[in-house]
């Protein structure tokens, strides 16, 4: 994230308390905003709003930028309840904040910081923000209950398409569609209706290439545990396709190891689940899809940003935009 | 909670979806509120929207609604994470959320009622109340934040000055001063600066009364479990008095039960934990300084509505504050 943005993102949170024990709670406040995000969203969000003619020196700027920091806010008090409920144990490469200062502590700082966002949402004072701001918490938390219920519940007999909703809901809301909306309305320009097929099929694309990485990338350029979302039993497209077709005698082991908790979970055999899923081609259909999904919603954008006021900033866009669901880390 | 306040709540969460999971999730939204609370705090906003001179027939009455619906939602979304917190076994006669559907799943529905509560807040459309509902749910989280570090710390060395401040920041804002301010608000008036501490003395003397009742109140009138708070191991100006006091044993007893989980506290040590504590003068008191709270509460909140706009709704809305600051149950 820009330091521009993180400066902004804490001059909202409270910094110091008489109070000790206060003093500690805003601490934990700006703990995962202070461990730097890559600021994916809040960027995408400026990017939009340049090509819908909004530029630095207009007064209007002051307002994309609050906005860009509610986006960051969002992330950030998402991450603190999403590492809770998937007993993540690090985030940006710090202990998760819950095994920090205990889950109870760390829900009621994840509550706060979403408390925080409205704030930055309201000093945005766009119109049509805040009802951005809803549906885009709304479409997570929808996406995040399938996520969750489906690991409640025990449950691998989905289809990639109850994965493509998930995501749907999820990412490429608040990956791509939110963000390019909130562009437009910080110009000033109602958002174009494209922008939500195109997003969709440009989310998609983003967080396929991440479950990509996550078993086959490069353990430098991508920077998390290679192999994570195996051990969080994790639900993707790869995971679900090579299901379809692995032997039975791999899909029980595949499925006993799944029924376990993450700390008793076999590293040996998760290994050799790990090749088999490389060797299936499961990880090579999965990038096809999203290479053709990626292709699907760029030419979506480029249509829909054919008439934007800046034709430069536009092109700008569509490159970081390409960049992002092509991503190599 | 009044039947038509339950339906505006109601009617501001989604109720259908095509996929059977997403239907269960629109469910669990919905479970708290249709528990049926007791609609405490959207009663005191309304009636002080009355002695401020809004009546059912004005047109604002309807903005009034909506405040009260959010200040509902603003209570489950609480109660859902604070459950979690403090692992409650039930809620209004039923198993917590979180023990139907697991911690995860419970948190994220949480979640998406905050955002909903916020929704209703945009409903109302009422000039103030977007930074009325930002402060309390700032104050609420550091309140709370007191007392989870306390129970995370096993800290019990607190001074009774502790346990005010805490109930300060939690009870008194949520229960007796954003609603009165709101009340004002949504009247298109200022709420009074005597609000606030009017509303300390009179939500301090609330949750002390509470905790009162907690430990020696009528099972039947009170309709929660009698001695519940000692079980949870609740810090509570009760229990802070009785340490500073009670015999060295004794004192050795009762924290090695409060080192112990919920499940592990020997049951027949409570009971007599609770007779010490009965017997012991701390409950009176507690109560004494209740009265005292709820006198002085009183007293300024009579002189800030000396010229209230509507006299007689100000004796009715000073009569029912009277009522939830000396109640039985």
């Amino acid at each position: 994230m820009r330091p521009e943005l993180l400066a902004r993102v804490l001059s909202l949170l409270p910094e110091t308390s008489a109070t000790p024990e206060l003093a500690r709670f805003y601490a934990l406040l700006r703990d995962y905003p202070q461990r730097g995000g890559k600021g994916i969203r809040s960027e995408l969000l400026l990017a939009s709003a340049r090509a819908h003619g909004l530029s630095e020196s207009d007064t209007g700027w002051e307002s994309a930028l609050w906005l860009a920091a509610a986006l960051e806010l969002f992330q950030n008090w998402v991450l603190v309840h999403d590492d809770i409920e998937d007993d993540s144990e690090e985030r940006r490469g710090r202990p998760a904040l819950h095994h920090l200062c205990g889950m109870p502590v760390a829900l009621n700082v994840g509550d706060a910081l979403h408390a925080y966002m409205w704030a930055a949402v309201g000093k945005a004072n766009v119109p049509g923000a805040f009802e951005e701001f809803l549906q885009m918490v709304y479409r997570t938390a929808e996406g995040q209950h399938l996520d969750l219920a489906w690991v409640e519940g025990r449950e691998w007999g989905l289809r990639p398409a109850d994965y493509l909703q998930m995501v749907g809901l999820k990412t490429a809301h608040y990956t791509v569609i939110v963000p390019l909306r909130l562009g437009a309305l910080a110009a000033g320009m109602a958002p174009q209706d494209a922008f939500t097929p195109a997003g969709l099929a440009l989310g998609t694309a983003f967080q396929i290439r991440d479950d990509v990485l996550n078993l086959a990338g490069d353990p430098v350029k991508y920077g998390k545990e290679i192999g994570g979302d195996l051990l969080e039993g994790k639900r993707t497209l790869i995971v679900l396709d090579w299901l379809t077709t692995a032997p039975d005698d791999r899909k029980a082991i595949f499925l006993d190891q799944m029924r376990r908790h993450r700390a008793d979970k076999d590293p040996a055999v998760i290994d050799e689940i790990h090749r088999w899923l490389l060797e299936s081609g499961s990880v090579e259909a999965a990038q096809d899809y999203a290479q053709a999904q990626a292709a699907e919603g760029l030419d979506l954008l480029e249509k829909a940003l054919a008439d934007a006021p800046d034709a430069q900033a536009a092109a700008a866009l569509l490159a970081s935009v390409r960049e992002l669901a092509t991503r190599e880390k």
